[in-house]
């Protein structure tokens, strides 16, 4: 079976667009059509109940237009156990419909800890065959040697990482930009996952182990290219936080691989929206959608691919 | 009600000791009595199934020795969805145990998502009365504004939080000395929990924004006492890791107050060791939990409570 990062730019191949739909489902967001089963406050399960109706419905009209999607597990973990079978259930979904799915939890910790976090996420469940998610978002705050467990499962299995190296909110300078021994700690970062992804790069160029840079960064973006030449790069902030795709053109090689850029309220949502107001949100959503495919293939070398 | 800083300090008050029990279960540690009912290769719902009953029995060996356990999400999210029913049910019961609970689940993230992370572990689920835990530790990776949904839910609900400053691990160097603005990274944080904690201290003199420092760092205790006066801190590394009771005499106050003690395999696994083996594993833990008060009483203030 291919690596992650060869599987990514493949699928971002087939599909035409670097384009991540991002699942954050929240509950005053969520059409009347699906809240109007619940009277009055909704408990835990009926929010849940709630959040998996609509996010499958996201899922399929989705499916046949990107490569990825990306779930937010806190939303979910929000509803306690009822969330998070929800959530189990979703990217199984996904799965079946062929899309990448980036489980976006952000986890790290220590030693056997950090390996359960990887058995969770990157490895099939005991009695399961298969993994519920293709990649996990990773927080390298507790060191190099913590991401080691992550490294291990990720090769065992086929998945990958995104390492957390830039976020894309205002207060990620407080510990991101501190000096380091190699130029900023983001830069430090860089550096580590570069030299992972070198070491498992496929035919199209790019390894297992991904970096998460905020696509508000359009100045650094740039640079973080050219120091992780193999590296998958996860864009969060198009959209809603501001980033605009000719900021995150320099993300990507000229054939228009090596980014993905996420996008989760402004699709998710976009039946809210001026533009689309009284369109069935359904329809909103493969149209917000197309819109942004559209958006990136004219800004970016993403128009190559 | 009380802040969670008073409610901890007042715990270890009565209890008379600072030792923190870890529930951090593994399926191959598990004793041969609970294993033995699922013949051959187990399924996530069966290992579920043993943490329930054998996490089950050590919260009902230990509440009435100490003042707070600690989950360890990692383990139970390693199972999938039947994990984290067995982990909310678990912290259900050692809430009723009058156990103060923390999940040790080093949460981060930004904006609308690091709130969706505090309302499942700070407040109460919709629909409940009851936040499923008293504090959460959190990872600061991506910046202080990261950390204020978290104090916001632990100001509104009485809960709080435990900031990772400087983990026990090895490798915690690598990010968290690299030099800031004040002093190293750790430093910086310790100076951002002090603030807050300084805002919340009880009558006891603590807030509700602990730190976490490594048992395993003794050398360092000292100086993140006299930094973080207000701060409880949370000492993880006792025993298996390799710190010793006389290496954290610093992280107290004369009354013996200040810090809380984790201890996990130690404790639950004490059934393997040469000292206690043949003994009954419920005893084990029991006899186990007794010798690390006795010992943190003889070689730190804890001997004053």
């Amino acid at each position: 079976m291919e690596g992650f990062g060869q599987r990514l730019m493949r699928a971002v191949q087939l599909k035409r667009t670097p384009t991540m739909v991002g699942i954050d489902p929240r509950w005053n967001s969520l059409p009347e059509e699906i809240k109007s089963d619940v009277p009055g406050r909704p408990t835990a399960d009926q929010i849940a109940q709630g959040y998996d109706s609509f996010s499958r419905a996201v899922l399929e009209a989705v499916a046949d237009l990107v490569p990825v999607v990306k779930f937010q597990s806190a939303f979910f973990e929000a509803l306690g156990p009822a969330g998070m079978a929800v959530l189990w259930s979703l990217a199984e979904l996904a799965n079946r419909l062929g899309l990448i799915v980036v489980m976006d939890a952000k986890r790290g910790d220590i030693g056997s800890t950090a390996e359960a976090y990887a058995d969770a996420y990157l490895a099939p469940l005991p009695g399961e065959t298969k993994p519920i998610a293709d990649a996990l978002t990773v927080n390298p705050f507790l060191g190099k040697e913590t991401i080691e467990p992550f490294l291990q499962s990720s090769k065992a299995h086929h998945t990958g990482l995104f390492v957390l190296v830039r976020t894309s909110n205002p207060g990620s300078a407080d510990l991101q930009l501190q000096r380091s021994n190699h130029g900023t700690i983001s830069d430090q970062l860089a550096r580590w996952v570069e030299d992972w992804s070198s070491q498992s790069a496929g035919s199209l160029g790019y390894g297992d182990v991904g970096a998460v840079v905020g696509a508000t960064h359009a100045s650094e973006l740039h640079s973080f290219r050219q120091q992780m030449p193999h590296v998958p790069i996860l864009l969060p902030g198009y959209g809603a936080q501001g980033g605009s795709a000719k900021d995150l053109a320099d993300a990507f090689d000229d054939r228009g691989l090596g980014g993905v850029v996420n996008n989760s309220r402004g699709i998710l949502f976009a039946y809210q929206t001026e533009r689309l107001r009284g369109r069935d949100w359904r329809d909103a959503i493969r149209a917000a959608t197309q819109e942004m495919i559209a958006d990136l293939a004219a800004h970016t070398p993403a128009g190559n691919l």
